[in-house]
């Protein structure tokens, strides 16, 4: 139902709080979405190639545990919905299966100049693949 | 009502949709929150010598617009609820009066041991100046 | 001889050995060579819209001290090298005077296409105001 | 002779330029070096329970080339130098085999109270196994 990755924390992502700084968390998020859409087979890369963007415009974490240092983390990622011109996902920080941070990101398209545009087909479709079954 | 301070936008920030990264506004709502606190009597650093830690249970961003490489924005930040335990703090990122990004953090308060503390009265007498008037 | 600028050390730029991590001095380099060069009269972003970018070919840090949580670092830079095609900069950090970090970067400059290419008449003219009185 | 892993480059590694910002190959090279280590029998997450910290007192980066968004990079270190206080460690970031970015990074090693220490006769062998063999 979700895609997984792992991830190792390096030194860079910790604070002196002794756990991972807050604002990484979005970018764990990104990696996780990433993966994700590769899997269905929409790489990001190629569809800015093909001149669509989807660029962020809401995020929300919810912090419930903390990542440290040297933790092999997993990523997991589902999309929650998927319009014309936007779509929702959900992502989630885990160690050894406890959740430590979920929260989702909300991206809308753009072209080459940074108006709305419409997802294309192929974009939805693969979005699809990428909602849990109940939903999809 | 909001304290404000100014942050010149490095190449470091950008990607390359050429706008800076989403993950990087946390990191803004962070150094803005830490001058209005400073600005208020309490400095973060000082708490924490006294044993205190924020750590942020929940971050929220809407983007509205783009902040570009060498832009001098304003940073702005207010509390909007302060209880025994917790402070929710709102914070804006704008160019030239112009809204780009609003969001908030909650933070939690715990002792060095990581365990769930009461604010101190100093804290939130501190926090209860960062308010807004129609709240305080 | 050398510009100078101020900056407050955020939570997001700290580690769990409670110090700036090393990778950020960079960032700080190119905080404070772009407002040297700025003052200058040689916007970096001016010289982008023009079609010239000074990517990084070599970067050095010494590390003699450490920099923490909410000090205010003084940032200084100046350019030791200017040739037709590249640009040596070297730069400081420092808290109350006592230097932190010490470091050069190498800029070639390439235009649009990622090619070499000359500085103009007027970057070479900027870079040597920025060089110490002894060598300029 | 090289220990050998491989990154993912995140939109959030990338500038305006639409390279990896120069800064973040520090950060790549302690990710190598990390995992080098660990391969090695020497984490360095368990160093620092056991009292050790290894900062870093020089650094250098050579960049012949760019990575970009969505590249698979090779990252690989290997150990040029072992003395009683101080390691250096030559890393190295490849694409398809060709050489991107290389450079080392001097650690001395310190104790709980960032004062100079030894290594342990456990971290010198362990250094020594991730020296290249004609230096071995």
């Amino acid at each position: 139902m979700y895609h997984e990755m792992s991830y190792r924390v390096p030194y860079a992502d910790t604070d002196q709080m002794g756990v991972v700084y807050y604002a990484n968390y979005l970018e764990y998020f990104e990696r996780s979405r990433t993966e994700m859409l590769r899997e269905a087979g929409l790489s990001y890369s190629t569809m800015e190639k093909m001149g669509y963007f989807l660029p962020v415009s809401e995020a929300y974490c919810k912090y419930s545990g903390s990542a440290h240092y040297d933790d092999l983390l997993t990523f997991r990622s589902v999309i929650e919905e998927v319009s014309r011109v936007k779509v929702k996902i959900r992502s989630e920080v885990l160690r050894d299966g406890k959740l430590l941070v979920a929260g989702f990101v909300t991206l809308g398209c753009v072209n080459a100049d940074f108006k709305i545009s419409r997802l294309t087909p192929e974009m939805i479709e693969c979005c699809k693949k990428c909602m849990a079954e109940e939903e999809n």
